[in-house]
């Protein structure tokens, strides 16, 4: 037997930025939330919430992404009554801007808004009210993190964030990343705590990793982030 | 809270092959399975069941893959004590053959063999105990399914596997494919029985898709083929 308890869950994935998309929904009411929707995916996803007859209230993106287009404006033209949210810190315009313990519902189920600052100004964190699975965004990434060398990037800002909020979740919480490079899809507070390799370093010596990645400039930052202030729409 | 009476589970990715691989794993005993292990990611595997303190006891295919080289024979290698399996009917050499019904036990879990041939003859599809989540190889894909037209595919047989066992699972099981080409991670024996293009048409017209899908022979079939007949070591 599934958990009857356990909200309705799908991770999806957008192979070109390698960015996770994730879909939310009470078994009963069938009120949903999609994260971190992608301009590429939209068809699919929009296929996706017709097919199990949801009700997809709220859009939320974790951040204003450099790496791809969010899909949030063009979804909001497909289903009707779509909610665009976003952090009041990220600069984008949305529907609902949200702040640190607001809380995002869907059924009997909720996510709780986190600020997680550091890979950008307004990053957050996604925690379910159970607290069993958190929506990290670019703050954790499995066995990493998102860089902070654009867009109001902190190394220090990120370091307090994950250890004043993220590693403060459950040792068994399960942590969703917006990314992953390496096939990996899921980790949890516990294993993060033991073995990413750059947040179990202290503060100084994670800064001076973080100073040093020499990561090339993303490919498509300069037509994704002003088209992600505005939901995806740029016109 | 999670729930604690879910095993430990793992879906990860090959991006060559698009082929998930599944770690799945006893809360308390650690005792753990692998399905469809890939060669091309058997550092990370590896790496993974050691920073889980895993006791991997079991690697099983689902079949014997023409697309990728299976990780088993090697991941034997590095882990002690690790037993490879696949279905008796499969014609490939393994530790234990498997047959309809067999039992493989990690801790107070288990998964239940199911043959479901038609992709070939040796296909399995494996059933958690408490039949909330199914692993269906080749037999069955999100939206689609394997192809039949090599390796002793058989249209009809493929029909019958997925008609007379996947489809009769509980309509919320979850089913995890052994590949996805667009991104998606899991579907529900509900949603395919609504949903899936092929296996929602009657015996005749899917025969009939079957027919004509005129696909490329798989690139790495001629090295695949042979060395997963022994556990991916050629030699």
């Amino acid at each position: 037997m599934a958990n009857p308890e356990a909200p309705i869950f799908r991770q999806l994935f957008e192979s070109e930025s390698s960015t996770y998309t994730y879909l939310l929904a009470d078994k009963n009411t069938k009120e949903a939330v999609i994260i971190d929707p992608v301009k590429e995916t939209l068809d699919r996803d929009v296929k996706f919430v017709k097919e199990l007859g949801l009700n997809l209230k709220i859009a939320v993106n974790t951040h204003c992404h450099a790496d791809h287009v969010t899909g949030t404006g063009l979804m909001k033209k497909q289903i009707q009554g779509l909610k665009s949210a976003i952090s009041k810190h990220s600069g984008a315009s949305a529907d609902i801007q949200l702040s640190e313990g607001d809380n995002i519902t869907f059924g009997k189920h909720c996510l709780i808004v986190r600020e997680t600052p550091g890979h950008t100004d307004g990053c957050i964190t996604l925690v379910l009210g159970d607290k069993s699975m958190a929506f990290t965004g670019d703050a954790l990434l499995i066995r990493g993190c998102g860089r902070t060398d654009f867009q109001q990037g902190s190394a220090e800002r990120l370091y307090k964030s994950i250890h004043e909020v993220v590693f403060k979740l459950p040792e068994d919480c399960l942590l969703y990343p917006a990314h992953d490079y390496k096939g990996q899809t899921v980790t949890t507070v516990g294993e993060e705590r033991k073995y990413n390799p750059r947040l179990t370093k202290n503060l100084e010596e994670f800064v001076k990793i973080m100073d040093n990645l020499n990561l090339p400039k993303p490919k498509k930052i300069d037509i994704a982030v002003p088209a992600n202030l505005l939901c995806g729409l740029q016109d």
